[in-house]
């Protein structure tokens, strides 16, 4: 049987043709070539009309880590076939270049730089999948958990799906992104501890079934737990979940604090509706109603539209998976390479497919601000070493140009922090309470037609007239190398 | 600030109510009554056939590892708020029971247990999240990994999802099941070197890009690999991308091997076709084309039956993420525990889902194998301790019950083994590649009629007659109980 190796480590979390690359670039000399990458996603998952930046704090843990292992380097030259003078030169690999984003809780559009890394072109190559991996997952949870959020409004909402994460990184990582994006607790121990979110539940049908009845059930649960939730749909909800959680709260009174009632099953609008009847008319007015129950936004909305007595949603395997859609499409591409001249040159990637075009060059990004009502306008592209417009800006939009507005009193707010400078970690990352702030702020400053969760319009995203030409230009130049080559 | 913990233990990896239950049970004595608790999931995904287990290796890691360290003590005491005596008991626990499981690769349908827990209440409860994390998307992604495999075919299939993947565990673990199902290799550097797993890949467009031309590009990575596999799609697939590469492996000749050339956009049939055309012509009829581009069983087959002349799938988000279906809903439920006398006593869970009730009692699962022709004709669900029928037994379709067969030569195969005894492993893992053939004998084994990726037959499972009884006397029980409730 084969050897397989046992310590882990995730420099190694990349995809084998990034090493090939770095081979090629490393034997040909090129491998320190200043290179710039920008990673972003061509289109909204969940036809929102926001997406919400999460990841930046794992990708700094990623980055900060970033070096071969011996078993590493091992693996590769025995199992994978590279030579040991390319193996050493891995050896010595660590990441030396700048890394700029967009702050966690941030909004973010289609086509806009999430997080730029520039680079030797060797270590910016090494580090595309992982960054990928992180910011694709985090970033379409916490965006799920946005639009969720907004329909669950000001009752509470928890995330209890870890049983049905795409394995344990899934579970963890998401939930923080949930808490970032709005969510109040977690059901996940383990994330409670890692990254200080509240913790939320108390007990499963198993405990009902281990003490055969509710009666005796709840009693046990409210002699050892001050604060009580009792689940009611064991064996049947109205007929005896609701009037067994009633019968031990009357008789235990003020020994407990009686919160309230769970449901995880059934028609959720007609039992709440019902269980509140009864609550209310046994002198309960102010016990609350839990559900739970493949819950996602249009189910929350659904369920409150006809009238449901819901007060704390679980909600799980729909947003923990994002279930309607599981992928966010992010990449990351290169922009901008050293010549062999030491300049900067700009470089594209062409597709039959329009969307799939690049845009060339180092650019940033602005949130442009109205002075006036302090709502975002939209967000203007420029190059790096462009002057942006002081006076008045006009904004078009994303695809039907001809649809525009003039704005002219307005500040224009660059989106991204300095996270790595020359390798060095030069970023103080918030708190995640403080995240969850931000995004509560860009949130209050986002015109209510971009936060509807069904067709909300389109925020506009525009490109300066210097980068368009720019990218037109880079066109240009490869539609004559395709001319050339015909002949 | 709050004060978080950096240590990190996947024991803490559970739902909150899990420990709070736990609390109960301890305080009030019952924690060490003996509990069974089966793992099983309702419904097959995807609409097809039959699920594939994976899960195993990664459960067993876990139980092995199962202790509280002192930081996840003290942030149950010190943040959670549990008392010092229940932390004391917490801090001695590790997992003294048994556990019974499918083999790895083993094909499971709706309603049967995979795996079996019977140990303390408290234990197998507190293992109960984790478990079914892991299971859920394991086996999720192994039977995605089989029906596309099944379309695949001969040819080769590869796993190219990281990137997409929902964040660092799903990528590794996603790409295990995927190979345990079939697939060929994996992109994931890390999954080849932690499972054995072979790894592939050549290069991306950035290294296009950072050549400026393909020309150049291919020449130095031919100078620096042996075996060439050249993208393509950078600029202009057939104008540009198949004549720089035909180009270049005619100048280089016997200096290299020339496999062949990747697409990676645009309408694959097409190029494919214009490809090999032109492969062909200039003398290259056997270099092979591999095709990648949100590719799923559907698309392949629909590639296929146009004629595509791809000879080599690279499959990424749809299959790691299980895009069409991003959870497997396995639940966990406690089916027998032990009364105060000493004695087990079933238990059950009702619904106003009939596919929701439990089926209760300690149960075997026997695959039916008819000695004739080596298949399995359905699989047969008893009790623990029954006589399994020798003669002659009769198969049910699973809810049209006046569907059905009988069988009589036949074997009848358990299919549990058993995994921990008394919290001691005893069980050997195969390696990968065991399981992997493992499967390939089960898939053999199986009708067509229910590998059919598009309405399969339903596979018969069924419950012995005295399983079925057993569960019909627990609901009567309830009924009985709820009647005397409205008196």
């Amino acid at each position: 049987m084969k050897h397989f190796y046992h310590d882990d480590s995730l420099t190694l979390h990349t995809d084998l043709y990034q090493i090939n690359m770095v081979e090629t670039y490393w034997r040909d000399g090129i491998h320190n070539k200043r290179a710039v990458f920008e990673l972003f996603f061509r289109k909204l998952p969940f036809g929102n009309g926001y997406a919400v930046f999460a990841g930046l704090e794992k990708v700094i843990q990623f980055i900060q880590g970033f070096r071969f292992s011996e078993e590493d380097l091992e693996y590769l030259q025995n199992e994978v076939g590279y030579k040991e003078d390319f193996i050493h030169y891995l050896k010595g690999i660590c990441f030396t270049g700048t890394i700029c984003a967009m702050k966690e809780g941030e909004l973010v559009f289609g086509n806009e730089p999430i997080l730029r890394v520039e680079a030797p072109l060797a270590e910016a190559q090494l580090i595309e999948t992982a960054l990928l991996n992180i910011v694709n997952y985090q970033t379409l949870i916490a965006t799920k958990a946005s639009r969720i959020k907004q329909i669950v409004g000001d009752e509470v909402a928890m995330e209890f799906g870890t049983r049905r994460a795409q394995e344990m990184d899934a579970a963890i990582w998401g939930t923080r992104a949930a808490y970032l994006a709005g969510f109040d607790s977690t059901s996940n121990v383990r994330a409670g501890k890692l990254f200080g979110i509240p913790v939320s539940g108390t007990h499963a049908h198993s405990m009902v079934q281990a003490y055969k009845d509710e009666y005796t059930a709840f009693n046990k649960y409210a002699e050892t737990h001050k604060d009580c939730v009792f689940l009611v749909d064991t064996y049947d909800t109205l007929r005896l979940g609701v009037p067994n959680a009633i019968k031990v709260a009357k008789e235990l009174g003020d020994k407990i604090n009686f919160i309230g009632i769970r449901l995880d099953s059934g028609d959720l609008a007609y039992l709440s509706k019902e269980a509140r009847k009864m609550l209310d008319e046994a002198g309960f007015p102010n016990a609350k109603i839990v559900a739970s129950s493949d819950l996602d936004e249009y189910t929350i909305m659904s369920l409150k539209s006809q009238g449901a007595k819901i007060d704390s949603w679980g909600v799980g395997t729909k947003l923990i998976t994002a279930y309607d859609q599981a992928a966010l499409g992010a990449v990351y591409k290169i922009v901008s390479i050293e010549n062999d001249n030491g300049k900067m040159e700009d470089t594209i990637k062409i597709s039959s497919n329009p969307e799939k075009v690049t845009t060339p060059g180092l650019k940033r990004v602005y949130r442009i601000i109205n002075n006036t009502n302090h709502h975002a306008e939209g967000d203007y592209i420029a190059l790096a070493d462009e002057k942006l417009p002081e006076k008045r800006v006009r904004m078009f939009h994303p695809t039907h140009t001809y649809m525009n507005k003039v704005v002219t009193n307005f500040t224009a707010k660059e989106l991204h922090d300095e996270i790595f400078s020359k390798g060095e970690l030069v970023y103080e990352m918030p708190c995640l309470e403080e995240s969850r702030d931000y995004l509560k702020q860009n949130l209050d400053a986002l015109w209510d037609e971009y936060k509807r969760i069904t067709n909300p319009e389109d925020y506009p995203v525009d490109l300066s007239q210097k980068c368009w030409d720019n990218k037109m230009r880079n066109i240009e130049e490869v539609k004559e190398k395709v001319e050339a080559m015909k002949k």
